[in-house]
């Protein structure tokens, strides 16, 4: 127990002493739910609250990793520190996440100041935000000001990780019917700025006007201007273009309270709920209850919902 | 409350004869968590079991809604009655389902002895297979042979919804990417059976041998062999095949015990977590100590973390 506790608290003073592998090593525990890690992020939380957090998000391929890459040194001039959380679709079938992503971004990866942490979707099933949040919580808390989450824009797990962003970036580009995929994602109405990417491409232009277009339709919907950014990441054209918005989105919005009070209430609920199904499960399945309901339910005995209701009753009388 | 009882048991009657009326509005009240529901449930459950469940699944585009509408004339032919689960990806922002989908769908719609439901991705979320798994129930109770549960292959949540069905098909299209992107998205290795559809296209034979490379390669991970079909839905080319395929797969897997274990394991334990969270949710809510809560993070007074503790310690002491 007490060992536990050193080992948490070494991980804490090494991260905040700059060592980057007790802040990988201190992410991963957490992460994993290691015991004490909720009293770990009672001794990180009061050092939260400066960074600012960027949501990039788009179909594969867009570009979001380039851009992130071509993003992160305009941060690093202007003497801002960044940290990278890159999420992963993660086959479910080999456990393995792609890296051809990690790749992409081998510009940032080694450089000074720089934090790259990669997610798998797996694992963090309708946990995927609530994971997001604790690793932008832990980088904040070590000196980050800039945390980019980049994720693939699809699923409601990703749109919910952007959701925790306090500015997000939507990419889209030219000739792939990204405007139609995008909508029917949902990831379309969450943009804060629109980035056009390989807009040296044909359609640029008309992708452009379509996302106008768009957000034409939308006004009422939206109190504020949707700026609409072309860029090439391979070249990085337009990024610094992009740095200025971002860097004034951000401003414009570091006020907003009643999405704050919602953002807490949302992570509060979120982090109760997981906490509460996996005490449940740990305890019923030390039990050995569950495997006996099992039975029962195969054998067509008991229904799962009598199963349920009993059990809630008893959790709360 | 004798009311409500009675509106349950009407529902309940009225759909064992025949009315899609009542089906559709029991469905709802049961994804709705209506007061009652788990009582509902379990008047209902010892009617199920009958059906067999086949997910549809690939990138948006590959022509599963049209597949779909080929598909259910030829079960009804054989006798087989159809249930068919459309799960749209819904906009975080509009609240609404897209219905284009359901456009291409028009050929079964109204036909006797189908019954269509779609579902969004909103408002289930981490709970989209479990909602799915309970119109699954409803439909099988109420005697469809049948359930076709067609998604979007993207995303966790949907991933975990194919994986609730007795077999799998995932369908792919020429010349989109779409085998990387399968990859990427974690849905390439659920399948039980693999479509190539607009299998008239160019580029189709290059994919059904890019697939089988790709089975060869993961040989010894899969017990059986994964059949590919080629089909053309809009013309209903391959589709004969693809039902014999079917058929004859769920016949095989029909006695996978160690699997059907471990789905039910999976059931009870999802649908616990869900009803003890919505529990602590609205007895939190209720008491407002949810909006002190929040106040005290606001104002940096307590950290999210420690409150957490405090109640799971208080609910399971």
């Amino acid at each position: 127990m007490l060992e536990m506790k050193k080992e948490w608290e070494n991980l804490i003073n090494e991260s905040k002493n700059g060592s980057v592998y007790a802040l990988a090593r201190l992410i991963t525990k957490v992460e994993n739910r290691d015991k004490g890690w909720l009293e770990a992020m009672q001794i990180v939380y009061p050092n939260t609250g400066k960074a600012r957090v960027i949501g990039i998000t788009g179909s594969p391929g867009a570009g979001k990793s380039s851009l992130t890459d071509k993003l992160t040194p305009k941060f690093l001039e202007k003497g801002l520190s960044v940290g990278i959380i890159a999420i992963d679709p993660t086959s479910p079938f080999s456990g393995g996440a792609l890296l051809g992503d990690r790749v992409r971004m081998k510009g940032v990866i080694n450089t000074e100041g720089v934090f790259v942490r990669s997610m798998a979707t797996r694992g963090a099933l309708g946990g995927l935000s609530l994971a997001a949040r604790d690793v932008v919580k832990i980088m904040d808390a070590f000196g980050k000001d800039i945390i980019l989450i980049e994720t693939v824009g699809v699923g409601q797990d990703e749109v919910e990780v952007v959701k925790t962003a306090d500015l997000t970036i939507v990419v889209c580009v030219p000739g792939t019917g990204d405007g139609i995929q995008a909508i029917k994602a949902g990831i379309m109405e969450i943009a804060d700025i629109f980035v056009v990417n390989k807009s040296d491409q044909e359609g640029a232009d008309r992708l452009v006007s379509d996302i106008q277009s768009m957000l034409d339709i939308a006004t009422g919907k939206f109190s504020k201007i949707i700026p609409i950014v072309k860029t090439v990441a391979t070249t990085g054209e337009g990024v610094e273009e992009l740095v200025t918005e971002l860097l004034q989105g951000l401003e414009s919005n570091k006020n907003e309270i009643a999405w704050k009070e919602a953002r807490v209430r949302e992570e509060i609920l979120s982090l109760l709920e997981k906490e509460v199904s996996r005490h449940i499960r740990d305890k019923w399945r030390q039990s050995g209850k569950i495997d006996s309901a099992v039975k029962q339910v195969l054998g067509r005995q008991r229904d799962p919902y009598s199963i349920i209701q009993e059990i809630v009753s008893s959790v709360f009388h």
